[in-house]
């Protein structure tokens, strides 16, 4: 964010050694009462005038009620003039069938989608807060409806769907979005991109960020589209020329020419780093030789970002949004 | 230093909602064992293959001692490979003749730098360090020499020398460094450049963010230097020609440009501030009125960093290195 310009007033909910993916780490976690602390500090220095927030992980159900408070607050004091705060907010929960969090967050989302501008959940997360089991293209459509007409929620992007159909090739993965109209209809596309063969962590905060840069772009370019409550554009707007689409198309070029250049020379470095382990071990296999290989090839997998300026700032976009 | 290119891990050694230069703040501090905890999650996962390090304002003389305990560990593994672990330590203590730090700090910070292999106090931390009253060019250099002669400190980096010298014109400021000799000898160099008349904050943590950049930069450019101990150039290289002469120089120029960049426009906003916070309490001068008008200026101080990326990445040096 900050490379593509963004002043950035970060509050960190966790301070970990590294990521999850690892398996192992340590560090702590923020609690609900210094989130609220933080922000009562920035509200007594005027420094609470922000144009977006994007919230990500939270630690446990106060500390997301905290964040809520803070979006709520800072949602309630823009009423006055429309389209001059965006919460774009990640449901973090889970992946692939497996939730991450206590059960009791997913009712707390539940809650807060409602005033958030645009989100972020993955096909899992999407279930999750739509109650609609996802399976094919269509279940997929009902919950973007769900999440339109039942919450109000203006903008959606589903991450990683992972769905057959005609349109998609084997080893692919779509994105799908959608910008609600007047009447809570959706306005939804979908860009089919293919998928890489390696284990990443980070992609979703990595997509989330972007998408904020993004999103903001886009309806910069459309003139007055910034006054309006929640950058909704005119009904008469079509699914493909909408902001949103424009804004994903943009955050996936970025992020296959990252996750890409990440995946180049990943096979070598791991080939490597697991001869040395087998040598160490005496290559028996056992169980120390499986953590130490995860953990190195976990390593060999962290996104390039700062390397990659180039494809942070100006992506050649590929893969275009098509009608849903 | 993400902007530059580099892959950085860091510790947050406080969560503030602020700078302390708005004279109130909320937020936390980390303690010892959150550091000593988090460096031993980055070992037990093989995440602790640092280049360099730098480290900042630490809270407190047993969080201090946490830090100095991470570096001499990562300097002690580094023995066997000279030049492959480089610590730039700030020993961020005062300044203008105020400690904003416990006593017990200064000792520890005494003792910590006969391991750093770069140090970067101001005037009055150089004082602290070095216990040679700083009160002239001259006496400034000696306590350079106690520096590199009594703690073997390789390199010195003195950030804004506010001393008279026929050399320095009459609001100029000064940034005077030096790498040692075998013979722990000072090559001392001194860079003059004009000040700004404004409060900033974090002008010490954006320099010493950019000097460990630019001082790697710069050693890499010198083949063979990176392989040698603490990468101290020959008795032969003369002090206008080091790397940390070349480092410091382009550091200064991001900073002229950033500061200048920043400061355009201050005025106006602040006068716009003080007007409107005039009205606001009945412009009777009162104590509110004077904190809500000094926390605006705080605001309206603030480095505009991001907004300035091609002064971060390729600035025009104007302020030459010249001998002391």
């Amino acid at each position: 964010m900050q490379l593509l310009g963004c002043d950035v007033a970060a509050l960190n909910t966790v301070q970990f050694s590294n990521h999850t993916g690892y398996r192992q780490w340590t560090g702590s976690k923020v609690s609900s009462e210094e989130i609220t602390e933080l922000y009562r500090g920035l509200k007594q220095s005027y420094l609470d005038d922000f144009d977006m927030m994007l919230s990500g992980y939270v630690p446990g159900a106060p500390a997301l009620e905290a964040v809520g408070r803070v979006a709520g607050e800072l949602k309630e004091r823009a009423e006055t003039k429309p389209g001059s705060f965006f919460w774009v907010l990640d449901p973090v929960m889970g992946d692939n069938g497996n939730l991450y969090v206590t059960q009791d967050v997913v009712p707390v989302y539940r809650g807060l989608i409602e005033r958030a501008d645009l989100i972020l959940p993955n096909q899992f997360e999407a279930e999750l807060l739509s109650e609609v089991k996802i399976v094919d293209m269509s279940s997929l459509g009902r919950a973007i409806d769900v999440l339109h007409e039942r919450y109000g929620v203006p903008h959606i992007v589903i991450t990683s769907v992972s769905l057959s159909h005609p349109d998609h090739p084997d080893s692919s993965l779509s994105v799908v979005g959608s910008s609600m109209t007047s009447d809570r209809r959706s306005r939804a596309f979908k860009i089919v991109f293919p998928s890489i063969d390696c284990y990443f962590s980070g992609t979703g905060d990595m997509f989330a960020a972007l998408m904020v840069v993004r999103m903001r772009e886009a309806v910069c370019a459309t003139p007055g589209l910034q006054e309006k409550t929640s950058w909704l554009s005119d009904d008469s707007v079509d699914a493909l020329d909408l902001p949103l689409a424009k804004a994903a198309e943009k955050v996936l070029a970025t992020m296959h020419e990252v996750l890409t250049k990440t995946a180049e020379g990943i096979e070598e470095t791991v080939k490597k780093a697991r001869e040395g382990v087998a040598r160490e071990t005496n290559g028996d296999g056992n169980k120390d030789e499986q953590k130490k290989t995860h953990l190195l090839k976990s390593k060999a997998a962290e996104l390039k970002l700062v390397r990659h300026v180039d494809s942070l700032r100006s992506p050649t976009v590929e893969f275009r949004a098509r009608k849903m």
